[in-house]
């Protein structure tokens, strides 16, 4: 039996997005969360600035969770999992499940939004003593501090002196089996760097990197203000081991510019985690025979100019669930998949 | 009076795509394109393969024109110019002119997909000798040669023994006013850099960068196998020039890892330009009223998390129109616009 509804499975930017644009083209939507509020990594890991152009985080996504909880042909299911799926393409059987009991719900067409996790700097290597150090953090544990408005160094409490970024923390390293770029770290970098030095004037922070994927505008509009306008120092080199001494850390690598070894002192050294897929995201290419590339996320029909459609008609992938991806990236793929999968439930009624 | 239809300006990658699916969410659609063959970019500067999984580009632009023109909502005006705008929302007024006479169209929505311009390496800064040196060309003159199938010294007609690519000439640089980085040149030039290598496979291949920015996917589908499987030589450093020396060129800069000044020879220095507001982009700005930036791209509406839509309601703005865009931006933004048009403009006409 035909069925007129889109699902869109996580509600991060990408799902909200998919859902919202789904509806306002007349379909009824289907919005299924995993976890208990919708917001998506933004909201759950507590995000501070987006780098698209330095927004809170939190006003930038209660206004998309507000445009998908006004639409009435949104049904948002959060605290809900999918646990099976049957059927195809207009036609998909899921089975839902939530605190327990089941349910089934009719799809004709399902956009899986369920996006990326922090690569966790414990895994296989520990060269950086994430689990160590206090004082050694992610990107994600920064942006909680710069939305509370406070950056210290977590072990005092104080003000830290010198902050070190490092770059490229479980991306573009075979080592660990992710050979890709993650894409937005340079920029996430650079935006909390910028932030740092406005709430810590007299910090010193550094940014070792490898290359500074400032794409497109993020040259102008954050790689060079943080030099120009807020001093952040930029050294390409590689780290190779976080040590501490004296209650403070010793940041030994290369310094590939200048061609010879360095050993720094910092007060915060911040790793520049990369993405790698969600448990939802394997879940998902598991539950719709989604095929996935070595990374574990979904792969898009690589044979079509299409960044959106898998080889699994009737399903479309949007957002970091695809690989990294950045706000502008989740934010467009999701409308795309929205018209996809409305206009192929229309034309497959019309045919029918 | 309200109109349903959308007009698309430009029948590029973004431009097909945004009319092929507004078609399919059931508007009619008017693909307006002021040459006389629908293709953009990738048909009109004859590039060869596309960064996206190397595949010919007249292939896949066969692929999206035919989708179009077998969409019998679809109207494809080729060798037309809108030439002046009236009315809002709903109800634009626009002036079609073609072969010297004028016809009014009515629009309710207005996606505006006109792409980039080639930076032209003669202005402003000569550095280079383009215009002065057969030998010196740019990565869209390669592109040619690789479509043609054969490499060669232009001057000679022999295959080259040496070949290096300048990267961010014309992005990147305070001096001639274009700050922001292009995006896809290294993605390009690493691209043509395994292209040449199999063609040339006797010929070395240099790569002369600030940053390399192969984010995401291209890290580890294009940079790692141009390095690891075709030879190709990255460089870092900076090129201030090119001269001519016994019938070979002369490449002079910084090696900045090596920290030492380079002169090296080559047999062909390609350059590799970036992207600038094609005409049509400024025109379309003009016409709609739409705030550019200091580039003379489109500006976006950036309060929200949203990559298509202006500050003036009604027209959405697709692919490099924006500022720097690779295929996969322009695809999926082309996607997003044409959900946002075509929702506009139907809950426009149930409140109505």
């Amino acid at each position: 039996m035909h069925s007129d509804r889109v699902v869109v499975v996580g509600a991060g930017p990408a799902g909200l997005e998919a859902a919202r644009l789904a509806a306002e083209l007349g379909s009824p939507v289907t919005l299924i969360e995993k976890k208990d509020v919708a917001g998506g990594m933004p909201i759950h890991a507590d995000y501070a600035a987006l780098t698209h152009h330095f927004r809170p985080a939190s006003e930038a996504m209660a206004e998309m969770i507000d445009a998908v909880t006004s639409n009435d042909l949104v049904d948002i299911r959060t605290g809900t999992e999918i646990t099976a799926v049957e059927g195809s393409a207009g036609e998909f059987s899921l089975t839902l499940t939530s605190n327990g009991s089941t349910q089934d719900l009719d799809a004709g067409a399902v956009i899986v939004a369920t996006g990326f996790q922090h690569f966790d700097p414990g895994r296989e290597t520990q060269q950086y003593q994430y689990y160590e150090y206090e004082d050694v953090i992610t990107i994600a544990d920064a942006e909680k501090m710069l939305k509370n408005g406070t950056f210290v160094t977590p072990s005092t409490g104080k003000p830290p002196e010198r902050v070190a970024f490092v770059q490229c923390v479980g991306s573009r390293d075979r080592q660990i089996g992710n050979e890709y770029c993650s894409k937005v770290c340079c920029g996430i970098s650079s935006k909390q760097a910028i932030e740092i030095r406005e709430m810590v004037p007299d910090a010193r922070v550094f940014i070792f990197y490898i290359d500074m994927r400032m794409y497109g505008y993020w040259e102008n509009e954050i790689y060079w203000p943080a030099q120009e306008e807020h001093k952040v120092n930029y050294v390409k080199g590689i780290i190779t081991e976080v040590l501490a001494k004296n209650g403070r850390l010793v940041v030994r690598g290369e310094d590939t510019t200048m061609g010879r070894p360095m050993e720094v002192i910092m007060d915060v050294v911040i790793l520049s985690v990369g993405m790698e897929p969600s448990a939802g995201t394997r879940t998902m290419a598991d539950l719709l025979g989604l095929p996935s590339n070595k990374y574990g996320f979904i792969d898009t029909d690589h044979d079509i100019l299409d960044t959106v459609t898998t080889t699994v008609p009737g399903v479309f992938v949007v957002g970091a669930a695809v690989g990294p991806a950045d706000l502008d990236d989740s934010i467009s793929s999701a409308g795309a998949a929205a018209a996809k999968a409305v206009s192929m439930l229309r034309n497959a009624k019309v045919t029918v």
